[in-house]
């Protein structure tokens, strides 16, 4: 295998670890714990795996401890640090006995129910140290919440002698990750199950897992790539750069980003959706911040777009809703309208509100709506190009203030997609260490006994050496919402706070953002220099845990 | 002005410089020069600034030198390593003199002709010492080619007593540098021009010229960023990934990215020129290779694609140019046609090959390249989405083919363009300390008295301290072209050639990448670390100066 000079550099890197775990490991438990909300429900549904303490794993002497198998899952999208999550395990349990051993499930919880799996040892975990991606095992979406899986699960479980499972998830796989613990935990089948904080949306996070892995370097290499377009913008003084950033359900990564970038403008779903902004509105808020720019001579800019955006305003929200519905009820019909005759017919049919804003639409989102639509009938707003509908619009409203004399620019636009460029970088430093540490911990956690838990690395902020590992009951994050009609116990959904420091931070500067020139190129991650360029973690965790 | 953290440490940097020029330096003149082509005419065309001799740097003792006043300017569209070539002219000339002066025309060219500058003191260059993107004073295109404009020029030339213009850009801007030495030595105005290689494009290159400066740098972004998509298309095992890349004119960036990633796919548009391929040879091909690794399970891969393909296809240039042709003399005709009916129209009236092909175009794409043309009428190519009209036309194909049952997997496309990604990111160290040698070259071939030069920095996949610096007469690298239907003096553009070491390598190894999944992941430029990380130059330039 062909191996680039930062692959086979990178290789060796020995990731640092919480002075804690270098040696022998004790658990140190706290008191019992409780759900963030529903208590009684959230302890009635996990008679076994409710209330359990916080745990802090402290230097100390260890027994020594018999042989175990250990398996481990990676599940849903890719995150960077994923393979050294799976070379912490694996060297954890090594270390606890040299005759332990590590099973990958293949192609993510799929794996489990198939009885698709492979034995990972030394040599092949060795290839894929500070390595991005999953392909070690690969990853999938297959949700494990049902019975019959969790038993045909134990069968492959109890073939291998396996005695703890580790999945490495967002919140979604985690919530199912404490169900199975539950599960397995009432039936006494002894086995233990251990979650792993992964997302690069940064949207699994409380008070006690301070950040998820992968949200470090995603977020870094597109504020690389975010920065070398502002200094291309601020070169040729030309263009406006309308950048859309993943992340459909929270806007942490767009936020993360104008923090190091300090882009022109940033747009925040959450603040969109609290100050119940319309389609126009956030339009209106772009083409002023372009007006200004442009009576100061500079006809060029950068505007960031979290993913999820279109799903935040309300009003467009309701219009979806409405479409939905009116199609469900109107297909055929719809179906008999001539191709360019769609349009109208939309309009005259849905509530004078919605009908509105459809109109308002560039026809090409226009037609998108009313046609794509997925497998149930319904809309596909993934599918709409966010940062194109935005620039349109927005041209569409420049040209307007231009025939009344408000506006007397020049506005050409660019537009950009991040998302894949970032979700399988190699791991940055904190990455590293932060993943390295999370699957050691795990082990820990294992070798006590533990199930039901998240693995938790916190002080994320100090150097690697003071972090704290643990483990947090995952029943303590829970809280029961709705999903689908049904009242489900699910790990609360971290959406960006606009109290909280981060959002504050960047509502302060913003003015002045949006004025002046005030571009930070962050440059690409680096893995050998001084510790200030290497190791400093994202901008949102550091004005989160500042005292 | 808010920094990153890695902004402040590559400050410090100190680019590496040849050992000549690390002293006192003297010139070597080797014989006199011929141009590669049409001596006759070149010769008849430069009369004072063709023959002149090769130059080369070697330590020595110099006299004393005046000082100086110097003007540099930046022309055409970003490169990285553009501030570099700069502060080692500022440095060349600060210890040919601590008196010299550097000025600094704003937005390119046009700040010459429109007397638009300003003194870049050492402060000013401190703050751009190898950092991306030419802010410093921005860059522009407007073209020197009018003798007015050399007039207009040679007024602030005068008032600030400059002695030489330092005129940094790709091919045509370095040949029209030449045009104004020429003109400038014709009327004995005491002005010397010397040019410096520009351009990510890495088509100005030839026997004398190595490579263009940023081409090492926006290449090596870009396949970071590809890279990174590799690993998620690898993990995901899902999607096939249509890239394009920057490039219009010639197809290096596709090919260096292509071994440096081992992509499944990389076309080539001067291959496809070559072999007289068509747009379904071209879509043919990929599908083929996409069959072929359904038939192994894999629905996954990536696909390279130059952005100027359209314009290499012969029978798409042909199309184009009936296309143009026909809308010039039925413009009108052709508005009055309903919208619904344009596609229909248009097939009838073309002739039986363009009609054919012009059918065979999606939908989207047909409609572009009859409605939206430029000021002059013409189709704008470079507005088509190439990465998207071969996803839908290779989408097609297999869906044919499935009927056909001859393929039977599952295909889902991303699309991805990179350009302004790349153009400004921060130099490499290679374009760190070839930017620097050529500015610091530069001001060496003025102490030396030279004009009609282009700075040349060469040896350079040896040490930096073994490069050779020297300089290399602009006329000798010219040849008669057709421009605008007239016969103009230019540099000989360097395409990709199919007999060159670069496209052989990838030639040779492109039917295993295809197959296998060989994914090469290079990871981000890094500065601090081993040098085999950190230095090594691009495979095109390794392989081309292999001995």
């Amino acid at each position: 295998m062909t191996k680039s000079a930062l692959q086979i550099a990178r290789a060796a890197y020995q990731p640092k670890l919480p002075q804690a775990l270098k040696g022998a490991v004790v658990a140190k438990e706290g008191e019992p714990t409780q759900s963030v909300a529903d208590q009684e429900a959230i302890k009635a549904l996990f008679p076994n795996t409710y209330g359990m303490p916080l745990i802090q794993f402290v230097e100390g002497e260890a027994p020594a401890f018999p042989a175990i198998n250990v398996g481990v899952i990676l599940s849903g999208g890719q995150a960077p640090g994923g393979h050294n999550v799976i070379s912490g395990l694996f060297d954890g349990i090594k270390k606890l006995n040299a005759d332990s051993k590590l099973y990958g499930f293949i192609l993510g919880p799929g794996g489990l129910v198939d009885h698709n799996y492979k034995e990972l040892t030394a040599e092949i975990i060795d290839e894929y140290r500070n390595t991005g991606g999953f392909d070690i095992i690969g990853s999938g979406r297959t949700k494990l919440e049902k019975e019959e899986q969790f038993e045909k699960g134990y069968e492959i479980i109890k073939e291998l002698g396996i005695k703890a499972l580790v999945i490495i998830g967002g919140d979604d796989s985690n919530t199912n990750a404490c169900v199975l613990a539950e599960y397995y935990a009432a039936k006494n089948y002894g086995v233990q199950v251990i979650g792993c904080p992964k997302t690069i949306d940064g949207d699994l996070k409380n008070e006690m897992i301070e950040t998820s892995f992968g949200f470090d370097t995603a977020c870094k290499t597109y504020a690389e790539v975010i920065g070398n377009i502002q200094r291309d913008c601020n070169s040729a003084r030309k263009y406006w750069h309308f950048i859309k950033l993943m992340g459909r359900s929270a806007s942490h990564i767009a936020l993360e980003c104008a923090l190091q970038v300090q882009p022109n403008i940033c747009i925040v779903s959450e603040e969109v959706e609290a100050k119940e902004m319309s389609l126009d509105d956030v339009v209106t808020y772009i083409a002023q911040v372009i007006a200004d720019r442009a009576a100061d001579g500079n006809n060029f800019g950068t505007v960031l777009i979290p993913e999820g955006l279109i799903e935040f305003i309300p009003a467009m929200k309701r219009l979806i809703a409405e479409l939905n519905d009116f199609l469900a009820h109107n297909g055929e019909e719809f179906a008999m309208v001539k191709k360019s005759q769609q349009r109208e017919y939309i309009i005259k049919h849905l509530s004078a509100e919605n009908s509105a804003i459809y109109a308002s639409l560039p026809e090409g989102v226009a037609r998108q709506l009313s046609l794509d639509r997925d497998p149930h009938g319904n809309v596909q707003v993934s599918l709409i190009e966010t940062e194109k509908l935005l620039s349109e619009m927005v041209a569409t409203k420049l040209a307007a203030w231009k025939e009344e004399g408000k506006y007397n620019g020049k506005f050409g636009a660019q537009h950009h997609f991040f998302g894949y460029e970032g979700r399988c970088a190699a791991p940055s430093n904190f990455d590293a260490d932060y993943c390295y540490s999370l699957g050691y911990t795990a082990s820990m956690l294992i070798a006590n006994g533990k199930t039901g838990y998240m693995s938790s690395v916190r002080n994320t902020t100090a150097p690697a050496a003071e972090w704290i590992a643990g483990g947090v009951p995952i029943t303590m994050m829970m809280n029961m919402e709705r999903r689908h009609g049904e009242m489900k116990p699910v790990i609360q959904k971290a959406l960006v706070k606009l109290d909280g420091a981060p959002f504050k931070k960047f509502a302060a500067n913003r003015e002045a953002w949006a004025k002046e020139t005030a571009y930070v190129y962050p440059g690409p991650i680096q893995y050998f220099g001084p510790t200030e360029v290497c190791d400093e973690p994202t901008k949102t965790l550091q004005l989160e845990q500042a005292k």
